[in-house]
């Protein structure tokens, strides 16, 4: 049986073919419209306060020598994406590649040599239909992991995440709402959290539950589950979210993942990005505060300078003073520090000392 | 409180110490003995099918200046094992390292500049203590996941891994019996698969309720915990584990990971190794019985053909006649088959022509 939501998915895949039929009847060269996902067509929505594609479109026609291949991919995934829906299953990106590579007949031609081939039409097909691959029953690989009073309903199954143990739950990589319901909470705040060791620890602590919060890591850059499932806990629930990161460039880049999205996926902000996402740290202003010892600084390198210069540009952060602030005094302070040196501090200095006097004090970046 | 268990430990860690005490006052060169972890102490045991360390012994001197570092590093690390007994907690590799790290007193000398140096201080006492670092409280990055008809309690919470949707129950890094207890099953094999976007698959084909077993994936190279999960779960449940990986040389080693162990943690084979696993494949007979097309074989390159002629003269290899009759195979093929190129015969396929035919059968090579 065929649901309602996926009946309307099945209807825009068909629509892409028969947009072709069509050209085709008419003697027209068959083209298919596909939002540009490039670089020059990515920009910083200022009034939603996310990444955002702009309005440019690819033509891909039938009759070009350089774009029939691509053509000919766009509908064989489409017509697998067709098969998986249909049968209400779901399947990894590597699977699909498989179920989409065949040797054209009578020639030496491959269809796909590479999943690097497949991946991109796959989200070409996201920007053609408006929906996320997920919605189409294609999943990644998991990275991130959860844990707070918290209920969820994973295909069925009623999952009680304050009941998981050292484990806590898994982030699926498709964590759409016909999927995954949130029911049941009693959370006053999502704080995420780069690391996972940082993440055991607190879990270990039990922080959630002394402070009433969901504790949630991609374990470093997020997978898109973990992102997506960020934004549903803050939409649907209405909690603010915290985000606590290693003290360096690539901590302050992950923070604006979750919060503003990442270019290479700009299309994807709209369903994932947190705008009213706060820094909690750690940042500069903390190591004088929470005392921490020249030992655990770590020299930056040039790739930690370059990459605060690319990324202090970037439009989301070039208007923003109190960042800029940071930047500059992160480049002056001329070292990083990693969440994990709290330990060094004391065992449960992160859940007795620094977290709950930053969320007291609201000493974030907003 | 300190447990039982805990306080034997405690004992051992002070032991180090107190030997060192007595060596200094008796005059003596204080000395710390640790079992060798070197290749030319690793040794593969016939009798008991798996990796293991020999009785070689290191001598770590206190007057002597290439050791003395790692001396007082040794120390240094037991004493904040210790501290970590006592409190009752776990930290992570990282954590301790940072716990450790500390710049000496009037010097510019640090304890220890990089986790490459305390990591392997950790192993030389696990082979002092004869314990492993997940019963001394350290935890290291988790990967694999598990589901199946088995309860299991973590840290008091009682957790139904039959009842935990797309997500499975995530396998912690320390699986010690003082922190999770295996209770009731009804599970009569467990299938370790490679691939975490298979598990995927035949956790949504509900492989497991099916054929009553519990599926579990390392997701690649298992981390430690992965591999003491699997051997919990033969030992305690007396369960048979089938192991099913890629068609190639990466996936069989990882097959002999989780059934002899690993060269460079030998010593955790007496508590990880499982020489009973049978691999069920996909292996070089199943090309054509399952009629895989020629299209979805990858080619072999240098450095699969170069691994193959490495694995196969590795002592629980060598010896291997059905082993050396599948590697010879595999180097005449030619080519590499991935696991989830069974999902282009249909997406269910695995789940229900496979892996029926192949257990039912008993077509796996032991």
């Amino acid at each position: 049986m065929v649901s309602k939501r996926n009946k309307k998915l099945l209807e825009n895949l068909e629509n892409i073919g028969n947009k072709v039929i069509k050209d085709f009847e008419k003697n027209k060269n068959p083209t298919i419209k596909i939002p540009s996902r490039t670089l020059s067509n990515v920009y910083f929505d200022e009034k939603k306060g996310m990444l955002a594609l702009g309005d440019k479109m690819i033509d891909r026609n039938y009759f070009n020598l350089s774009q029939a291949k691509k053509f000919m991919q766009t509908l064989l995934i489409a017509s697998k994406l067709k098969e998986v829906l249909q049968k209400g299953n779901t399947v990894g990106l590597r699977q699909l590649f498989y179920m989409s590579k065949h040797t054209l007949e009578g020639l030496e031609e491959n269809t796909f040599d590479n999943q690097d081939e497949s991946d991109p039409v796959v989200e070409d097909i996201e920007g053609l239909l408006d929906a996320l691959r997920e919605e189409l029953g294609i999943f990644a690989a998991t990275k991130g992991k959860m844990a707070g009073p918290l209920k969820i309903r994973d295909k069925g199954d009623l999952i009680n995440t304050s009941k998981l143990g050292s484990s806590g739950y898994g982030i699926p990589s498709i964590v759409e709402d016909h999927a995954i319901q949130l029911e049941d909470h009693d959370a006053k705040f999502i704080l995420v959290i780069e690391k996972e060791q940082m993440w055991n620890r607190l879990n270990e602590d039990k922080f959630w539950k002394k402070h009433n919060c969901i504790i949630l890591t991609g374990k470093g850059q997020p997978a898109r589950g973990d992102r997506r499932m960020v934004r549903r806990l803050h939409e649907e629930l209405k909690l603010p979210v915290y985000v606590f990161t290693d003290m360096d460039i690539w901590g302050y880049y992950i923070y604006s993942v979750y919060k503003q999205g990442s270019i290479n996926l700009a299309h994807f902000s709209t369903k994932a990005a947190v705008p009213d996402a706060k820094f909690l740290g750690f940042k500069t202003s903390d190591i004088k505060r929470f005392d921490i010892p020249k030992e655990h600084w770590i020299k930056m390198n040039k790739g930690d300078l370059k990459r605060i210069r690319e990324i202090k540009d970037y439009d989301w952060f070039k208007n923003d003073k109190k960042w800029q602030k940071e930047f500059k005094a992160l480049v002056k302070f001329g070292h990083k520090i990693e969440q994990d040196a709290l330990v060094a501090k004391g065992i449960e200095f992160t859940s007795k000392d620094y977290l709950p006097v930053k969320i007291k004090e609201k000493d974030w970046i907003d």
